[in-house]
């Protein structure tokens, strides 16, 4: 990408002045637009050190207003940031709708810096390179605008600018050996960043290289691409009905060719008073060993329990965290997202909920409520929920993919095991607040959750975080399996 | 607190088992009630190691529904928490309306651990102190429920406890060499704590302390302390129509005997264009050897910008700002609160802003907007604005106190020079969005405002954090003198 770049192109004063004058106003009156549209973006700037990065930033910031932004800058990961995968810090970064989220470097410092300074070997490359096309595909499905700029000068042009910085008394600090040292390997940086954005410039968010020589070209170069993607993606969307009869036609098929998992689920099996005692208490005991063990060896945990109302979730979870230590576990109830989670990419909300190296989150409900209640309910398109099987697949493997073990729980039972546990909420005092008309409600669709679960742990049980469907008609049985499939994957693990 | 303390009380398993199966269920519907009347409750876990905090915390997660709480534990502050004053770990974690927030160790770490470790020197105590007292009554008089929970047992106790854990292969790695050190100082922790408990056994978060060397006697106090204080707090509070009847009188005796600041500024000055452009150059070169001075000597610098709607805040902050680096400061601008934000106390999202160790936070409007909008639009109780200077000067005086640079400016203009402004916004096509129906609604009730804008300086202007009134009907000499304030406040701390 930065071969045929033609670094010697410059804007004279005049011209500029005029130029950007219009361009600060235009990006003022687009920003406003994107915000009363609700349109997220973001924009990352990548570039050589000394290449102007903050001093364009800056002026891009001057024509915005700021209660619409916020800069991000990004350094070499710190303590907390560490025991997390590396797209965590910045997806919880990524803006909601309406709202600029500026990178002043971003990711890519996986697929540059570590890699030129060796903290990623080599063997990692593809996984990153896979995950970052994740991330900025999922952001932009999801209706993000993503703007990404490489600011370019030359190695002779940036050790001119390290001269001039390391002259003046007030900018000498700004040119560190660290800077020198990068400047000796600028070869090996241009190489490892040319094949970085070759691969990651993509439809859905293309690199702009900055010819940055000249800094008023630059500015202006920045500023009209920045205005060019914000104008093209305010354009009113045609929606695209075909896409969606198709995406529904497919489903419809699937639907028909998939295996029916939930069908096949002997739900008969129980387990005796005595015998559950004393296994509940060896596995408990055995959880505390696997929790401190887990800690030490830097395992995150991830545990999603999804199951049909009343198939008695909070009491599994109960048994599960009863001998844990409170501070290497937490339980994340997940109800319908508030305003603030409704405004951003449906995963945000859970990316920040994933547990640091080391400990154990426990979701009661989580994402797949995207392709169970969501899509029953019509609260997503058609496309949306189609789309998420291969989106979660994505996430869950990113996480995988930095050591995480996922265990995910189905809780089954029967529609008529349902109605009596209905009936004996409404029987019991202390327990009457747990039944709703919502659970009513639902249950006249069990078929249609009926088939959308199955879809979802046909699509989503991947090898690296299968699904366990629990029988859960017995309620010591289904605390005993989930006990003892959350022992033995952490073992394997470990 | 601890000395009279009978330690050799019980339980009978069967006295336990009634009790505490009752008390289960009250806690839940407690905890629904508390929900429903949107009461933030924190409860705080201190005591001894092995004095079982951690299976007490897990017996009263079991007995919640997770929907309702979060488990805080806390450790030595880390990296990221190191570059803030103590309580900001903790602010940020305070509970929304309805929610459990429960610490397993606390802000007590700094009047104990500290102090016996010599983390902190002794000097220090009283104004950490302070800081605790102010943390907790603002958060009480703003609504929170707080329980304080102490886990007493006795060294010979300890001793035993330690001796058993390391017998068991399972549970060894619980005690450190960390754990036998603090056993050996003991009677070293007890004073400190015997003290921190004495002194911070108020009203509004009273401590319990509990003896813990029975566990079923334990769980029982904590259970039923737990409930009572639930049972009080939500009764219905009688409204107190005298306090407010006082607080409204007091406040208007206050405006009387005032003086009257912005009446005696004087708007006339101004600084022609010329001398503006060398100046602004200059000062903006300053600012931003200022800023790396600062980020190296890890100042961190909180600037907040009030004023007159079209004072020109803007305009003022782009050119303070536009030499800086963007990875140094942030602009925050302060809008009504978001839903989150308003299920918080009314400090808490401000809190969340608060700038790292060496990094600028710039408020476009801020926390004071309780003591302006809020009091005029009657938003809050007139009790409530009252009581917020005090809370803000205590919260500016942890701030300060941890070393940060306070800078407050006032925007002062005309009320002739507003409309000048308002209907030039108007005409011009590019501004017109600037100005609101809601500008002309606030400039109706510009006398309302007036008074409490002289009162909000009369009570907030404090030694450490002093105000300054910008003189703005001039915009070139309101941003030289922004500029120069900035400059002095920084290089007097530097």
């Amino acid at each position: 990408m930065l071969e045929n770049i033609d670094l010697s192109r410059k804007l004279e004063k005049r011209d500029y002045k005029r130029q950007i004058s219009r361009l600060q106003i235009k990006l003022g009156e687009l920003q406003r637009l994107a915000r009363e549209a609700g349109l997220p973006v973001i924009i990352v700037f990548e570039g050589w050190d000394a290449a102007g990065k903050g001093t364009l930033i800056n002026k891009l910031l001057l024509a915005l207003d700021p209660r619409g932004y916020n800069v991000f800058p990004t350094f070499a990961p710190n303590e907390e940031e560490h025991l997390r995968p590396f797209l965590w810090r910045f997806w919880i970064k990524t803006p909601s709708a309406g709202k600029f989220a500026i990178f002043d470097r971003s990711w890519y410092r996986r697929l540059i810096t570590d890699r030129v300074e060796g903290i990623t070997d080599k063997k990692q490359m593809p996984r990153d390179l896979g995950d970052i096309l994740s991330f900025e595909r999922q952001l932009s499905d999801n209706g993000t605008l993503i703007i990404k700029f490489f600011l370019h000068i030359s190695k002779k042009e940036q050790k001119k600018r390290f001269g001039h910085l390391e002259e003046n008394k007030a900018t000498s600090w700004k040119v560190t050996s660290d800077d020198w040292r990068h400047h000796a390997q600028y070869s090996q940086y241009l190489k490892a960043t040319n094949d970085a954005l070759d691969r990651t410039d993509t439809a859905f968010a293309p690199w702009t290289a900055v010819e940055s020589h000249d800094s008023r070209f630059a500015a202006v170069k920045v500023f009209s691409t920045v205005c060019k993607a914000l104008e093209k993606a305010l354009k009113p969307a045609k929606t695209s009905n075909v896409v969606l009869r198709c995406a529904n036609a497919r489903a419809e098929k699937r639907a028909v060719s998939m295996p029916a998992i939930l069908s096949s689920v002997d739900l008969s099996v129980k387990i005796d008073r005595n015998e559950y005692r004393s296994l509940l208490e060896k596995y408990q005991e055995r959880i505390m060993e696997l929790e401190h063990e887990a800690y030490k060896k830097r395992i995150p945990v991830i545990i999603v329990y999804e199951g049909w109302d009343a198939a008695g979730k909070g009491g599994n979870i109960r048994r599960l965290v009863q001998g844990m230590d409170p501070r290497g576990y937490e339980v994340i109830p997940i109800a319908a997202p508030n305003d603030v989670e409704k405004s951003h990419c449906y995963l945000w909300r859970f990316w920040n909920h994933m547990p640091k190296a080391g400990h154990i989150a426990i979701f009661d409900r989580s994402w797949y409520g995207r392709c169970m209640v969501e899509r029953v309910e019509g609260f997503c398109t058609g496309e949306e929920w189609n789309r998420s099987f291969a989106e979660i697949n994505e996430m869950e493997a990113h996480l995988t993919g930095f050591g995480a073990v996922i265990i995910k729980f189905w809780l089954h039972i029967d529609k008529n095991e349902q109605l009596r546990r209905f009936r004996e909420r409404e029987l019991i005092e202390h327990k009457k607040w747990k039944i709703t008309n919502e659970d009513w409600r639902n249950r006249k669709k069990w078929n249609e959750y009926g088939r959308a679960v199955n879809e979802m742990l046909y699509q989503t049980g991947t090898k690296a975080a299968p699904w366990t469907v629990i029988e859960a008609n017995d309620k010591y049985y289904a605390r005993i399996k989930a006990l003892t499939t959350v022992i033995n994957r952490i073992e394997e693990q470990l």
